[in-house]
């Protein structure tokens, strides 16, 4: 059965405010000294076990030229540009329905653009358990990671102990508190759910038929119309009225029987680039924990984290523990204990009607 | 007698990099509210006692300019052009020999230009009653000001406690340590130096000569030439040979008999500007203690000064005791505990010949 990638391409990155901009969020942006944008490096990651013209990009149209500009060998007709957002589940819901028109039914490999892979080798490794697992017991599978500490951003996957590299899924739980976060973190039996996910295009979707009826009642329109002349129209009629949900708790955390939910540990380096403090671990780092990007005087600094350009010089003195983002119009000076709350930074920018700098 | 006034503008103001450049330095900078520069509101507090063709400007050649812009109404020949920086005993020699050579002899006031004050009306009190001491007892008259807490970067004045608003001062002290400045300010028998004085020329010059005769020898030759063609050359000759000196060290700390040396305590508001922190004390502040001036967006801030243009955006996030100040090609965030390091920045920037930001 043929393999297809759908990269989930959508996001607004706000918390990467000022680079992550309406007109060109955090997926298009190089966040790594490679130059390569997250969405680039998406995409380069698995070439080796998915066809380029398999591979799928769902996006705000907003963004639709954006990825043709830098995936430019991704068929045109795989950019499906969302005239709205409406969270994970109707972009997978649209992509595993185009899947189903193009194919008939294939296997869909389901990635956000947006997070970094240390190894692409042992990533496409456990991607291969997955797609193989996907197929042959029609299962869903998600990618977890074995956390390294009480994070309560992510989402946790409970898995059962049965031995080799591929765990029946006890329960999907939602973003926990700190106690429960500690818990699961230390009892060893839980996983990140790292919002990576693999599946047949027609079991996604049959379980979306169950627990989603409306959505799937949507995507037939959408895919009776795919690459006719009504499409647009289509889409631009239908995908509004979807309700705004997570694959996660839409249908992963409802699935009433978890049979066929598989979960695969991943162990390749995963970094959800969720918030500046991301890039500490993906840039250079000096002997007093700085991690400074651009044209930069540091006197007697500690754990800073810096991106400038080479053109502003920007000086440093006897700071502890911020972060510096320096862009052309906007400037960020945050502690690093707060970097989550530069989302704050773009409400009050939607509030007070500053959009230029959205 | 004369009264005429000598404004001091030579200085670099290294620790207000980055707006401080080598091209324009702090003084030629406002950093009130109300748009004056420093220069230009050391000129016009003092207009009241001092009439505008009779305030001198010394100031390094480079700076002329900048002089004549900023106080059209100050005659020309009065804008005295240091060939090189000699400190501030050069200077007042400098102008004192003009001064002579001008009027015969005249009470002069010697201001640096960077000083901040709240209240003019006090300030001229004070300097009226130097200017009369001045002028009948041949008096050296220095401005002291009460000490707010043991700053260890001010040189002190030790007075006598003989009543009236005019003391006798005891001793001249050099910048102390902690324990020192902690000792003179719990006395309560000790100023601040604040580097303002009051004399007649010929009184300054005669201490000169005994503690600086080469320094009188090389102004006689500067005073002979003052408004002749030769001028410019004698100055280029001549000055570079002075020992760099202040007139603290080089003359009061060094005079023999204090009898005609007197001090007045201003309680006029004080401020000496002396590293970005000063604009704490002149800048509206927010109930959480902020002083920030720009279009800026503050979460969650406390005790942060900003100091940026209505151009760039500077957003802040949860940060405390921190120092902004954001100009076109180069920005400063620098520890409120670490404002005086901010010299440390320009050695850098001298050191690796990164002179487009000096």
């Amino acid at each position: 059965m043929k393999t297809t990638a759908v990269i989930m391409a959508g996001g607004r990155g706000e918390r990467f405010w000022p680079t992550s901009r309406e007109k060109c969020p955090k997926q298009f942006h190089s966040l790594t000294a490679d130059g390569k944008t997250l969405l680039q490096l998406t995409k380069e990651r698995i070439v080796d076990i998915v066809q380029t013209e398999d591979i799928f990009v769902v996006t705000n149209k907003k963004y639709a030229d954006l990825v043709r500009e830098q995936l430019p060998d991704v068929p045109v007709e795989n950019i499906l540009a969302e005239p709205v957002d409406r969270n994970t589940a109707p972009c997978v819901g649209f992509a595993a329905s185009v899947i189903e028109k193009k194919y008939g039914d294939a296997v869909m490999i389901a990635l956000p653009a947006d997070h970094l892979i240390k190894s692409s080798t042992l990533f496409c490794d456990s991607l291969k358990d997955a797609i193989d697992t996907a197929e042959t017991r029609d299962a869903l599978v998600t990618i977890g990671i074995m956390p390294v500490y009480p994070e309560t951003g992510y989402g946790y996957i409970h898995f059962s102990k049965n031995g080799g590299n591929i765990y029946k899924v006890l329960k999907f739980i939602e973003k926990p508190d700190f106690d429960k976060a500690k818990e699961y973190f230390d009892s060893g039996e839980y996983l990140w759910n790292s919002g990576m996910f693999v599946w047949k295009a027609s079991v996604i979707l049959n379980e979306m038929q169950k627990l989603m009826p409306s959505l799937i009642e949507g995507l037939e329109k959408i895919k009776y119309c795919y690459q006719t002349e009504a499409f647009d129209n289509i889409l631009e009629a239908v995908y509004p009225s979807f309700k705004p949900q997570s694959i996660d708790y839409g249908v992963m955390e409802k699935i009433t029987s978890l049979n066929r939910v598989y979960t695969i540990p991943g162990s390749f380096g995963w970094n959800d680039v969720g918030s500046w403090l991301a890039l500490e671990r993906v840039r250079p780092i000096d002997k007093n924990n700085n991690a400074l990007q651009g044209n930069v005087v540091n006197i007697d600094c500690r754990d800073v984290l810096v991106r400038g350009s080479e053109k502003r010089l920007i000086a440093l003195v006897g700071l502890e523990g911020i972060v510096v983002v320096d862009t052309d119009d906007a400037l960020l000076v945050c502690n690093k204990e707060n970097t989550q709350d530069v989302k704050k930074v773009v409400e009050f920018l939607k509030t007070y009607d500053k959009k230029e700098y959205l």
